[in-house]
């Protein structure tokens, strides 16, 4: 689609095409839609101006890409959104060289601008090439945005940020910074005040000439930009993000200046679709929906473990008033928000900060509090050394709730939640455990508020596989697993989490009664357990939603080995060392050979 | 030391007494010595206003605590700093209640501030207690400082906090930030220009009196503090960080205002040895040294690690154009201060700032260039989502050099990098190698360069073990391993990087001759030597400074199973799972029995 020799008319219909197909597709395969929506009018003018053959396009998180992929030769494929095998959800340099980067994890886009403008310095390519990044406001709250702009305030390579202000990002924003942003009446004043210095100037000569400059200057401190202008990078705005010709003029500006520049571009999330305008969190990931009245097109029956863990978290932070409930800006995602309406004072939304999120979580700690840090596997990856440094060292009572741990489907390789066992686990003072279904959750709540050091519990995305064939969960205590299918045969099935449901599915397709057990405590192992189930079986299967290297079926060996349990054979059904793709969760596993049908196939062969 | 009752002569003749204690021991065991002596006045105002036995004091990275140690019953013992089972160079809650957390990596001050300000203002001791917390300006750089002040910004808890800004933080600092924070020459412009603004007020009645407030206001841009206003933070400064008297002044009043303010204090680093003041990177941290001529006490004979990998990158640099040298303020702990001066464009410091380090090194990747992103073992927590989401995920030829892998002695828990290989080998795409001595360095960075994938290379602090018992060391290839010793004996021993000459030196003294392999790489295993090995040798050993957890015994054990070689035993001597504490490293390796005279031992027990 050239973009480039369109009209200002031509450009608005292609903007209103745009929107239509987005709202038809992800009306049908979910994602990303109301940042998608708003950001239409940035990236058309992004592509009249630029040019992502050769200028680095980088969207931060880059859910709000999805008109840059109609734009660049995916449209007819865009139907396949999000679906397994299809378009992704996010750039992806592997299906268009025009995706400069992949980008599912916020806040990286400035780092990667500086790094291509480092490159483009050192090969003189400046007169050819910028990178032009496009960010959302709340992604601006992230560390590592600060160290990029430190840098890149101090080296002024030549580049063009879009900080795409919606003034909603996931949450609502929180922090100085959103404030600061969303201060543009500031704007008009500045314009008064303007004038008046000229009426100044006019009338005192040059002493007063020199003061009404520093007093201009020094007026950009009542417009949003200070902040970056004081770290020595230009800023334009804010500008209505919606009107086409002026973006261009003003990108066309940027473009020019040959220094980093930050337009402030105002929009409004969900703009062309009347029902998620200017809505909150509700409509930034969403599943399929009906275009005409907003509802959602299905609802899963079974519970989410999100649900399941809400449920808990609340039922503990009524009994005591030590708990509190953190996130990193998902308090819906992560089930947090009854806690905010119930108990405000004892629910910490620090925004996209998971590093500030874990460090200020081991303080409370040491205050007396029970802190429920509540992160996505994924996210959690952010704060690996404050979990070591601050919450381990200090061996504190910080519980780590891991949600979205193991294949999260539709948003795929950059949001898998599947190395945090092998990351976790080789910290010392941390405890790993997990829930299989409903009961056993509550279980492991209770557990982890009584537990005086840290500990991480994991759990899936989506509601628990159905193992309900296996005896009833009992109350968690430190090291212990629990039989849940005895067995005079020699295979032993061994769950974590989520894999005892796929254990207890694939042993109900086998022809053969075997043992399963509920591992729950991945560190610390149930050693004397282990040691009597190795006397009676000596075929172990492993079953878990994490990386197999340095996982489950890891520490399993190494305790074998550790004892010297030489004739024990493990097999371990975690991931390959592979990142594993996008789309329908079912279709994934079934790519990786991993649904309980083909499980047990596997088995069989094994066995055989 | 009962700090209240005196009066400012007898705390200034007490901060010469503690400077000439902390001479006197660091002269003896090496430390943090200009940093700890220029922050003297500020701990001892600290004192003398707040107090350690309720209000939360926070050093961030804590190697200035040096003077609160002394002043908070350390006295005695202080002349054990650093030493094995003395008085640890970092602050440590289980040395003594007056230190309220563990520090050692930078930047979790303000954060930790912001968890014990929430649990205050949660327990309604507001009246009571505040968190007083003194950062360097090295340590503003890092993003969860942002993170963290633009919640407190937002939420307005009270705190103290006292910049220590000595200019120079570990490296010369570099950046936006630090630059604003050193124009403190605008104070006296603010002072003028105020006075010009009274008499336009006395000239003009009401409207120019709006008009002198808001420029009043808006002056705050050309102070250094402007930044910190913008985010809601009151600012007091600059102010002379050696005037005692002043200073408590200052902190009294900062206390009662029950707002979140931050004292910008500049100080003089080495204040008070003449020969340190004012020196950059040298006395930030130091071996032993003789006071008077300021001299290093004694010349390791040996190569340090350190130095065999400046050569090895020089000798890179020098053929290559696309080989670049990144560092997170370390130029000369990394040893590439000689890029530095070479080949100043192919050289970034981007400041304590790793997650920006690892993925703006992604995009020099992606555009052509030759990254070795040089961090500390320890430091490269900081960015493990980034290697795995920016660098790893695009397989980007980013090369990773960690150094201090291992125990790093002195500096202890907070600094040993053990976690290394646990973390990263779950990382696909990921190539993990490690060196055992000078050419073996050599080869190994000649791999690297050529290697088209991310991969690591790590190695120890100081000198390489003595291996030259073994066979010369070959050229890499990828997943290849080299049979340094063969021997028809049952027994191999396997090391990796530092941990081959362990593995030499242990052999040495055993009664019998063993195999012995120098792995080489962790990631991916040279299966087809090990499946070799595994026919002739069935008692492994394996020697590697990781931890044990998911490291490298576990990934050979990892093999073993997939294969099913159920004859071959495994001893894995690695770092078990608890935090290593500081000391001298032979003295620390002795006490977790990992010297050769202490491994042959184990190994003769479990052969017999």
């Amino acid at each position: 689609m050239n973009v480039k020799d369109k009209s200002i008319e031509e450009l608005e219909a292609l903007c209103a095409d745009i929107r239509e197909e987005i709202l038809k597709v992800v009306s049908k395969n979910g994602g990303h839609l109301s940042s998608t929506l708003g950001a239409t009018e940035l990236i058309v003018a992004m592509h009249k101006v630029f040019d992502s053959k050769k200028d680095p396009f980088i969207f931060d998180v880059s859910h709000q890409s999805y008109a840059h992929k109609l734009l660049t030769g995916r449209w007819e494929e865009f139907h396949t959104l999000r679906t397994f095998g299809g378009i992704s959800g996010y750039t992806k340099p592997s299906e268009s060289a025009d995706d400069y980067f992949v980008a599912g994890h916020s806040s990286t886009s400035i780092s990667l601008g500086v790094g291509a403008a480092k490159a483009i310095a050192l090969k003189n390519e400046q007169d050819k090439r910028v990178p032009v990044i496009m960010i959302g406001d709340g992604s601006m709250t992230a560390g590592m945005v600060y160290e990029a702009l430190n840098e890149l305030g101090d080296r002024k390579y030549p580049m063009v940020i879009i900080l795409n202000d919606n003034e909603m990002s996931i949450a609502k924003p929180i922090g100085a910074v959103s404030r600061m942003l969303s201060s543009a009446m500031a704007s008009p004043f500045y314009q008064r005040f303007k004038k008046h210095t000229e009426n100044f100037v006019d009338n005192f000569g040059d002493g007063a000439r020199y003061i009404a400059k520093r007093m201009e200057e020094s007026l950009k401190l009542v417009t949003p930009g200070i902040m970056f202008e004081e770290m020595g990078i230009d800023y334009i705005g804010p500008v209505d993000g919606h009107n086409l010709a002026q973006l261009i003029d003003i990108f066309q500006t940027a473009k020019n200046l040959k220094k980093p520049v930050i337009i402030h571009a105002q929009t409004l999330k969900g703009k062309g679709y009347e029902i998620a305008e200017g809505q909150e969190e509700k409509w930034h990931g969403v599943g399929p929906f009906d275009i005409d009245s907003g509802n959602s097109a299905k609802k899963s029956s079974a519970k989410s473990a999100t649900q399941i863990y809400t449920e808990a978290l609340m039922n503990l932070a009524d009994k005591d008033e030590k708990v509190v409930g953190m996130t990193a800006a998902m308090p819906s995602g992560t089930g947090l928000s009854p806690l905010m309406e119930k108990y405000p004072e004892r629910f910490w939304d620090v925004a996209i900060a998971e590093q500030h999120a874990v460090t200020s979580a081991s303080a409370l700690a040491k205050e007396g509090f029970k802190p429920f840090c509540t992160i996505y596997s994924t996210f959690l990856q952010r704060a690996y050394d404050q979990v070591i440094h601050d919450t381990c060292l200090m061996d504190l009572p910080v519980v780590f709730a891991l949600d979205r741990a193991g294949i999260v489907g539709e948003d795929g390789e950059t949001h898998q939640g599947v190395f945090d066992v092998s990351y976790l686990r080789a910290i010392p003072n941390m405890t790993l455990l997990a829930p299989r279904d409903e009961k056993s959750f509550h279980q492991a709540m209770g557990f982890a508020h009584e537990y005086r050091h840290p500990c991480t519990i994991r759990y899936p995305r989506g509601s628990f596989m159905l193992c309900d064939t296996l005896a009833e969960s009992q109350p968690f205590e430190l090291g212990k697993s629990q039989l849940v299918q005895s067995s005079n045969s020699d295979v032993l099935f061994i769950g974590y989490g989520n894999g005892v449901g796929r254990a207890a599915q694939t042993a109900a397709l086998l022809q053969e009664d075997v043992a399963v057990l509920d591992l729950r405590f991945v560190k610390p192992l149930d050693e004397e357990m282990l040691r009597t189930l190795a006397q009676k079986h000596k075929k172990w299967f492993v079953f878990s939603e994490s990386a197999k290297m340095g996982g489950v079926g890891s520490a399993i060996q190494e305790f074998l080995a550790q004892e010297s349990l030489d004739d024990v054979k493990v097999v371990s059904f975690e991931y390959e060392d592979k990142f594993i793709t996008h789309g329908n969760t079912k279709l994934v596993e079934e790519s990786l050979g991993l649904l309980p049908e083909q499980l047990v196939k596997k088995v069989n062969r094994l066995l055989s």
